[in-house]
C-alpha cells in the first residue's frame, strides 16, 4: 500500500506557512503502515497541481492532497482533481445545504463563492466538515483513491480521524512500531558504532541514527 | 530562475520531524526572487533520492538538497548527487582536515566514518560547516547547479547564510516584496469581494485570501 501527500498552497513555496500538516498525516499514515516514499509541496497553479496528483496516482495506490478547497478564485484543488481523474466536476446538493446551514447556524449569509466549495468530481464520496465550510471528498478510480482535505489543520485533523481513519482501518492491517534511544555525550558517528549490527542486517527493524541540538538519537522502526 | 527543494530523511516520511526547513528556504528564495515551484521530501533509499534528484534538475536551474550529509550508513546524498552528476566520488583532502580538527578541538578523537563527510562529487566547491561536521557541496554543470546542505537547522541556515546568499546574489537581482493584511469578523469569501479585482487583474502583484484559526489573511506579493 502506497501513499503520498501533496500539499496544495503558494503560501507554503513561500515559505509563509510552515508544513505541519505532512508532518501530521505522514504519522498517521505510519501507524497505519501504510508506506510514504514521497511528500509534494505544489502552489496553487493549475497546470502544475495537475501534472503532479497525474505522476502522483499513477506511482501510488492512495494520493493525500490538503489545501485549495476554500471559496476564492485561488482554490482549484477540486478542479485540478476533476481534470485529472477525467469526471466532470458537479454541485453536490447535500453538501451545499450543509454549507449553508453552517452560515445561517452562525447568522451569516453565505457567499456566493461558497456554493464552489460544494462542487466535487461526480463520483466522489463527499466528506463532511463539522469544524469549517470546506467538504473534502475521496474518490476511488479502479485500484486508486484519490482523497482532497482542507488546508487549515484543525479542519484537516478533524476530518482525517472523522472519514479517512475508518478507511484506513478498513483497507490495511500493519502497524509501525517505533522507538527512540536519545544520546548525549557522544557524536552520531560514535554512536553508529552501538547499533551498526542491527544497521547492517536487517529490513524490519529499521533503524537509523539522527544528530539534533544537545543530543543524538537513534530510531528504530518495525513492522507488525 | 527556477529552483526547486529537496529534503531527505525517512524521519521527514515519518512524521517525526516537521519540516522547518524547506520553510525556511522558501523564505530565503522568495526574497531573492527566485521562483519555487516544488518541495519534495524523500527518505533515505537511493533508487528514490537519485530519480527525484534526477527530475528535479531537468525541470530547474537549481536544485537544493538539505539532509543525508551526516557520518552514518543511512546518510547517502553524497553517493546519490555523484549519480546523478555522472561524477566521481572523492575524497577533498582540506575537508577532511577540517573534519578532523573539528573533533582535536573539541578533544574528541574522529569516529572512522566521519572520513565520508569529506567526500564529494569530483568538480563540487565544498562549503564549509562551522557549526557541525557536515560540510555541504555546490556543484555546477552547465546551466544547472546542486547544492548538498545539511539537515540539522542550525548547521543548514548557518551555510546558506554564509555561503549560498552571496552565490544567490551574484546570479539574480530580483526581490519579492510581500504584504499580509489580516481581518477579523469576516470569512475567507466575504473577503474576497473587497480585493476581486486585484486578484482578476493582475500576475504582479498577486493577491491571495487565506483562513486561519481566528483570521483571515490577503497575502500580497509583488516583484520589483
Amino acid at each position: 500500500m502506497k501513499c503520498e501527500i501533496v500539499t496544495i498552497g503558494t503560501e507554503l513555496l513561500l515559505g509563509d506557512t510552515v508544513n505541519t500538516n505532512a508532518a501530521w498525516l505522514s504519522r498517521q499514515l505510519a501507524l497505519y503502515g501504510i508506506s510514504l516514499y514521497q511528500q509534494r509541496t505544489v502552489g496553487d497553479n493549475r497546470k502544475r497541481i495537475v501534472k503532479v496528483l497525474r505522476e502522483s496516482l499513477e506511482e501510488n495506490d492512495i494520493v493525500i492532497t490538503t489545501g485549495g478547497l476554500g471559496p476564492t478564485v485561488d482554490d482549484i484543488t477540486r478542479e485540478c482533481a476533476a481534470e485529472v481523474l477525467g469526471a466532470d466536476l458537479v454541485i453536490n446538493t447535500e453538501a451545499l445545504e450543509k454549507i449553508t446551514g453552517f452560515f445561517k447556524s452562525r447568522g451569516y449569509e453565505m457567499a456566493e463563492n461558497n456554493r464552489k466549495q460544494a462542487m466535487f468530481p461526480a463520483g466522489s464520496t463527499i466528506l463532511d466538515n463539522e469544524v469549517g465550510t470546506a467538504p473534502g471528498c475521496l474518490f476511488e478510480k479502479g485500484n486508486k483513491t484519490l482523497v482532497l482535505l482542507p488546508g487549515p489543520p484543525h479542519e484537516l485533523t478533524h476530518m482525517f480521524e472523522l472519514h479517512i481513519i475508518p478507511y484506513l482501518e478498513k483497507i490495511t492491517g500493519t502497524i509501525i512500531h517505533s522507538r527512540t534511544v536519545r544520546v548525549c555525550g557522544i557524536g552520531e558517528s560514535e554512536m553508529e558504532k552501538y547499533v551498526l549490527d542491527i544497521i547492517e542486517a536487517s529490513q524490519n527493524p529499521t533503524v537509523a541514527p539522527y544528530a539534533s541540538m544537545g543530543e543524538c538519537k537513534t530510531q528504530n522502526y518495525s513492522f507488525s
